[in-house]
């Protein structure tokens, strides 16, 4: 089963065809990406390529077999080895993301928060306890932990981005508007809310 | 002053030209696209062509007159035509946005919140109220309002879409995970948390 770099926008139409596949009655038939490309109201180049992505098992003119592609998807999306992520700063931001049921439907989880401010640890948020910052390291350890998420305000970022790298987390993503310095085998993905906000603006007064 | 749709990416870095002008001495000098991109560790050609988009002023071998290049700068990011978006949604998420103070940046701010909960209606949210959903078609025709922000959970996302319709709302900033159905003149940019964690999960696990 092939796992290869794919874009961020084929990533975002894998749930779709998953969907699909999973609602349709005989996982033994064969199904093409031109069938998917027609009930799911997408061009037929693009699924194809998507397709090819992630599974390496379609046919010329025959296409694939359903539950092989099902299994691929699955892979493709994280299904079999599921991630964890931790979240620190346990401020709305945070307690929003730990709310939020979409991270499943990737195969992720957001398994614990932490904070440094004593009223927030010791917590349970949803399900999700909040723990003291100096207990990330042992946790990421236990847990085998490797992404971490951001939440904390700009000031404090950079020092919880240091406590993450030394908690051995190797993929960041920063809510915290401000450009943080790491080491080079760690990915920090940048959420800027603000320059969303500002695109979209921006759109509708050149309309 | 031209005022052309831009990329993201080139809005993104505009607060960093206008940040280096701002702290510059004087501003009746000259400033050259390769002394900016010097100083920011930005690409030339990248910083060239940035700077044409924001501005016609630029003269070769000469560059822009600091202060014109300022003022372009700030028009471009909105800060002439100081923009005002609304919130729909209450919830830690809506709660987190109304607190954001990132969104000054770009000449934006959140003026209200709205939501249908009445515990929540009245409050008073750092500095904004909450209104009741059914006030929101009043409250934007009297402040001009034509940005609408949802965070609802995805049950009430499309109602909610069809009221912001009804106020007058053409941009809509959409956080719930699902694809809302709007009149061909508005302009849905969606948010999807999920992915973007995804995408950086994907990002470790192909390194």
């Amino acid at each position: 089963m092939k796992r290869r770099t794919i874009t961020r926008a084929t990533l975002g139409r894998l749930p779709l065809y998953l969907k699909y596949l999973r609602s349709s009655a005989d996982e033994d038939e064969m199904v093409s990406a031109t069938a998917i490309a027609k009930a799911l109201k997408l061009g037929e180049v693009q699924v194809r390529k998507d397709l090819n992505d992630v599974s390496g098992k379609g046919r010329p003119r025959i296409g694939y077999l359903k539950k092989e592609l099902i299994k691929d998807l699955e892979h493709s999306l994280g299904y079999r080895s599921h991630s964890s992520a931790v979240i620190v700063g346990a401020g709305k931001l945070g307690t929003a993301l730990l709310q939020f049921d979409g991270f499943s439907l990737y195969g992720l989880e957001i398994a614990a928060a932490f904070d440094c401010d004593k009223t927030k640890t010791g917590k349970n948020l949803f399900g999700k306890t909040v723990y003291p910052l100096d207990e990330l390291r042992l946790y990421c350890q236990m847990h085998d932990i490797h992404i971490g998420i951001i939440t904390v305000p700009e000031a404090s970022a950079q020092s919880v981005c240091n406590a993450m790298t030394d908690a051995g987390i190797t993929a960041i993503w920063n809510f915290a508007p401000v450009e943080l310095v790491t080491a080079e085998n760690v990915i920090v993905q940048q959420e800027d809310l603000a320059l969303s906000l500002a695109h979209l603006n921006m759109l509708i007064n050149n309309k």
